[in-house]
């Protein structure tokens, strides 16, 4: 790797870099992030993700010297002085890399025709930190891919990706479905749709997760909206304690997804 | 409710209100909140906390008229103008309520004779929106007590206050304990000690979690020491898919904690 190395704060890669990492996305809508730990699970996630641009202060060269070998002619390695990285940076301790990444739009109709297929479907959060959650639970705990609504935070909402964990490069992730499309296409798929609904009498447990299952999410304060639960065959609760409030959004994702994961025996496809 | 009202900045109310609002404590280490919702919660607790002291903003006090009626003569009550509170608040959009309230230290042999007991132990977390989040679930899911050892970060942090969502009010939580002499405890009282560990081969859900239990959740990046997981009589883990990094601690807590819940028949005590 051979980068050239700017030294002037107003040279068009560090603006870019610097509207990218504040609003976790560039124009392209390709990701942008910080830190080594991301960009090599974005290189092991492989042709899924297309690194093309890598900032890099001087002293993080010299410190991450083979994660920075790993890249190809393809990406653009840009070099910095160190302060100039800090100018850049929106993390309180900056670790001297930033990349921007384009993730290649997952297949839906190829997702959703998977046997046993098992979807999470976020309807309306808010909370970016709990979405990353639910990316991250949804891929170690076996789902087939994370889909958002409309009127959902971004999953490239950069705490989303810092929360993620990394499982936004190895899970599809698919955002912005018009909920009327995106349901007709899971009844045509014989989905079964089960919402989330802690008013509902009927626990989880009792339910049969085998088979293609997706499970709607909503946002903590209000729930799911009528018109969305009434897309579902089922309303289920998670019991919870009299006179307590409710578990989080990540939290209720996390325990319909180990439910269905226990009840087809911890066979992750 | 009569308040006095204040208009200097320089009160020393206003100064003990502003460090603590920081700190999340006084110096006495009772909690310092902002916010109606958490003080309703706080009231409702009932003789757990004691509410010494609110501060109000002068449209505050208009608004919230109910909850501020509740306030017995045991409460100090003092009302600023809008700017100066707006200088006291560390949320970024202040409701104009603030208060500091004492928590009654809970009885810890008292809960751990309880029968069928289900103890959360977080061993060394350091995020206080985990510690807050396994605080809410730990109610929400029937445990009978949040315990931390030492090196743990305080469940008074405020971010911990607020990711409870007002389950610090309602279910114990016993801070810094020394990890020697709890496990000597929970041997004596016959409590089981299972720890979640990731590298365990035996799955969570073939384990039998009714009768006494606590669960030891470590900290995501390392795990838990050697010197505590050797205290288990169990190790075990959450089955993930091959390849994938891990749930985050509260979620494995929560599922821990759901886990034991099916087993019991969602028959909370």
């Amino acid at each position: 790797m051979r980068p050239r190395e700017l030294t002037s704060a107003r040279n068009p890669v560090l603006k870019v870099f610097r509207r990218a990492l504040t609003e976790g996305v560039t124009r392209q809508g390709w990701l942008a992030f910080e830190g080594p730990h991301l960009l090599e699970v974005a290189l092991d996630a492989g042709p899924v993700a297309t690194v093309h641009s890598v900032l890099v202060s001087r002293s993080a060269r010299a410190r991450f010297p083979e994660l920075l070998g790993r890249l190809t002619k393809e990406t653009e390695v840009t070099q910095v002085p160190d302060r100039l990285f800090q100018q850049v940076a929106q993390t309180q301790t900056p670790q001297g890399v930033a990349a921007l990444v384009e993730l290649r739009p997952p297949d839906l109709d190829e997702i959703l025709n998977r046997r046993d297929v098992l979807l999470l479907v976020a309807c309306g959060l808010q909370d970016p930190g709990n979405l990353g959650t639910i990316m991250r639970s949804a891929e170690a705990l076996g789902a087939s891919a994370v889909l958002t609504l409309e009127e959902t935070v971004s999953p490239l909402n950069p705490k989303a990706v810092r929360s993620s964990a990394g499982a936004i490069f190895r899970i599809p992730v698919v955002p912005q479905l018009e909920a009327g499309a995106l349901f007709e296409r899971l009844h045509a798929a014989r989905i079964r749709i089960v919402a989330a609904d802690r008013r509902s009498p009927s626990p989880l447990a009792h339910a049969d997760f085998r088979g293609p299952v997706a499970f709607l999410i909503g946002r903590e304060a209000t729930g799911l909206p009528l018109e969305i639960s009434r897309e579902a065959s089922l309303l289920l609760s998670i019991p919870i304690r009299e006179g307590t409030d409710s578990v989080n959004a990540a939290t209720a994702a996390s325990i319909f997804l180990y439910e269905a994961a226990r009840q087809r025996g911890f066979r992750y496809l």
